[in-house]
């Protein structure tokens, strides 16, 4: 840095602030602290974590948004806080449209004949009983289809076989799912009568993915399917060979009834401020293909574990604490709205929210999105986060899905962010089950999550509100 | 070792045979190992062996014997040959009874409703069309099941739980495969109405492993099916809880008609001695659940491919070589019964044979089972193998599932044992795709297979025949 060419007011700024940050007031008092890291170290003794996401997918499993396992997990959920011992346990109402999956098949019928695995998209419509037959036409991905010219894809299904990449922080999801949420408006307005995509993922099994779809509106609804990873190989093999492919697909999804499902929530009351509080959650409802162990089994293990561990403490915190389990997150971040809605007149006693909703790998980093003054109180947070091997990252958190919503409403969140090198192997698939959980690595998150939770509770000050107002 | 207490005589015999074995003359000349190492050499510049297979796999896929996709892969076998060349290409019939899977599924109706994953083994009998439904009773292995009192499984569904060990040369698939072969008629002789099983596999993916089972005669035959290991856990989570589990399994499986499919032959046929011949092979067929691209593509690609090869050659070697891709391995080994009784007269003209059937896993070590003279031979052999990371093991070979009836009849066999760590993974489930092959390795493969293809053919001597017949 040239001094003389830099202005002195802002000379005079930088180091009055450099000295502001280094001269406050540490925000958390040396016993919060220390029972902090003790909350850690009982997180490493206790399988509590583990016990409640087994319980979850044995005794409820799927529990896809408007289904039976929905119902029943909120039953499993109220029992579950209530038997942990919260100080209140009440559900609030979320209502959405269902959709049922049906039978889902595809096969090549020529030019060399074979079943291909498939799985519909959220809310695809179905195809004709006797299934629809289409020569395929293949995009590289969305970009490609959206550039065709109109008629391209006349009467044919569009196959888009773009790639996930692979990365810790998750990166690769957003630019593949693109192909899965807008794809079948893209080929309709092509003139297809069906898509297909590479499911969006990063294992090579035999497995397609699902998730959630939209049609645009004023555009025909083609069904919409993924084709197993395997499978979408296979189908480019075949194209490559230069001959015309056809292939049908049988699809009987159809859209069901509004349903009325719950927010679950669980409250450790503040001792202090019992008005103000802080939020832990997850998603309780799963895709209906694997027993979602990952998705979001975890998150519900990790925070309802992280906060019996508080819940043990011989004294309630200063502010209150309230585990959320989410309704129907996967089919538009329902439950995360209807939380925002209904609570929007309490925005302000929110001091701050964290959501693990990311697997079950490691927390490797701990972002924040708080007013700069409270910057120093989540360093000295972050601290006590290092020996579980996270740093601190930056002050751009998003704050996990169902807090969007909230987080538009001006709330200060935490992503404590996990390793999700494999989390995309098994995301939305049948493969999402309880044995892909290594229950130590969810014994480092329950610990991470019960520093963030309890310090937060403890906090002399606060995170701000409002300030992350868009 | 103590000389005085030695008998003199065999000492004198034992030093006479070493002295043997190190004076005797080597049995392939100069020029035939500088051919052999640069067709090993040769192997890994060509991808020819994997094209086989992405051939296979694409263009005929699943081809279960009995099936469309039997006679699509007969038909793709003779023309593959007929392509690179060979200079005869024939057929040879093999006639089987046949078996078709039908719809398949299975849920827990009680005491905590979901689906389950299964699938039919081999030759299972149906369930009646509404499907079964019956409490499950719990056994740790078919050893547990064979010892349980009479009537111990009255009217339930038998649940085996035994984990397959996981093991370089696949040793845990013995063990853990008679739950498989024998648990059907094991459980109705306790009362049983049906049987699931742990699927006899090493991963943790939910896709259930399939793989032929037998009645035994004059027992009652009821349904089996495999469940896959995630739904093995659940189902084990929740006995676990102790309350009764009802389950409901529906099989549409059912027997067909007797089929004839074949045996198809391609021959490099001998310069010097073109009746005599060294047989490398593989089978054919495949379970319908993957493309075979494993079980057992990888081994007709790796046979054809050092074939053509050898095929290459200015000359053709002293012997011929056949590359034999056996039908119908996978519902009891009956390809390669019908080779062996259809050239029962002809025993004598096999020079030796190796079969590649354990996946696309690199090549550890080459064992044989030929007669004590030939030894010296083999480990000249085995020398060349050397630079792939191959080692002599033993001269207890097997040869292959396919090459069992031969060698019954007393023909040499070799064993190029392949790393199977991952192999039952995948083995028998539609995750048998060509995207777990890695091309280098099925180079390994080829050019072991490769040198000991053409050694053979070349070889002064021979490995015996009739020494090894029981």
């Amino acid at each position: 840095m040239k001094l003389r060419y830099f202005p002195l007011a802002m000379v005079t700024s930088y180091l009055l602030s450099m000295s502001a940050l280094a001269e406050q007031t540490p925000s958390f008092t040396k016993e919060d602290l220390r029972v902090a890291a003790e909350l850690r170290d009982e997180a490493f003794k206790s399988s509590k974590d583990y016990e409640i996401v087994e319980s979850l997918t044995t005794e409820v499993g799927p529990r896809m948004a408007g289904t039976p396992g929905d119902a029943a997990a909120v039953k499993w959920g109220v029992a579950k806080l209530e038997e942990l011992g919260f100080d209140k346990v009440w559900t609030e109402p979320v209502t959405f449209p269902t959709w049922k999956r049906g039978v889902e098949t595809a096969e090549v019928l020529s030019p060399y004949p074979q079943p291909l695995v498939i799985t519909a998209l959220g809310f695809s419509v179905g195809t004709a009983e006797e299934g629809l037959s289409a020569e395929i036409i293949q995009f590289d991905d969305l970009k490609a289809l959206s550039e065709a010219p109109a008629n391209a894809a006349e009467g044919k299904i569009v196959f888009i076989k773009n790639r996930m990449e692979r990365a810790r922080d998750g990166s690769g999801y957003g630019p593949a799912v693109a192909a899965r949420g807008q794809g079948a408006s893209e080929a309709a307005k092509k003139g297809a009568v069906g898509i297909l995509i590479r499911s969006i993922g990063t294992d090579t099994d035999r497995m397609a993915h699902t998730g959630v779809m939209r049609y645009e509106e004023g555009i025909e609804k083609i069904p919409a399917a993924a084709l197993s990873a395997p499978d979408a190989d296979l189908l480019e093999n075949m194209i490559r060979r230069g001959k015309p492919v056809t292939v049908k697909m049988t699809i009987g999804a159809k859209n069901g009834e509004e349903y009325t499902s719950h927010n679950v929530i669980g409250e450790i009351t503040g001792s202090e401020k019992p008005e103000e509080y802080v939020i832990i959650g997850a998603h309780l409802d799963s895709w209906d293909l694997g027993t979602g162990a990952l998705d979001d089994g975890a998150g519900i293990g990790i925070t309802t574990a992280a906060a019996e561990l508080i819940l043990r403490l011989p004294k309630r915190p200063k502010r209150s604490i309230r585990v959320i389990m989410f309704a129907n997150e996967e089919q538009g971040l329902v439950g995360g709205k209807a939380y925002a809605e209904a609570h929007q007149d309490d925005i302000k006693n929110i001091i701050t929210a964290a959501e693990s909703d990311f697997g079950a790998g490691k927390i490797w980093r701990i972002d924040s999105k708080v007013k700069e003054e409270a910057l120093p109180a989540v360093k000295q947070m972050a601290k006590l986060m290092e020996p579980l091997g996270i740093t601190y990252g930056n002050n751009q958190a998003g704050g996990g899905p169902d807090l969007i919503p909230l987080r538009g409403k001006g709330i200060s969140v935490f992503s404590l962010r996990q390793d999700g090198m494999d989390y995309f192997d098994y995301h939305h698939t049948p493969n999402d089950t309880l044995d892909k959980i290594d229950p130590e690595s969810l014994n480092q998150n329950t610990a991470a999550y019960v520093i963030f939770a309890y310090l937060s509770a403890q906090m002399d000050g606060d995170f701000g509100t409002g300030f992350n107002q868009k």
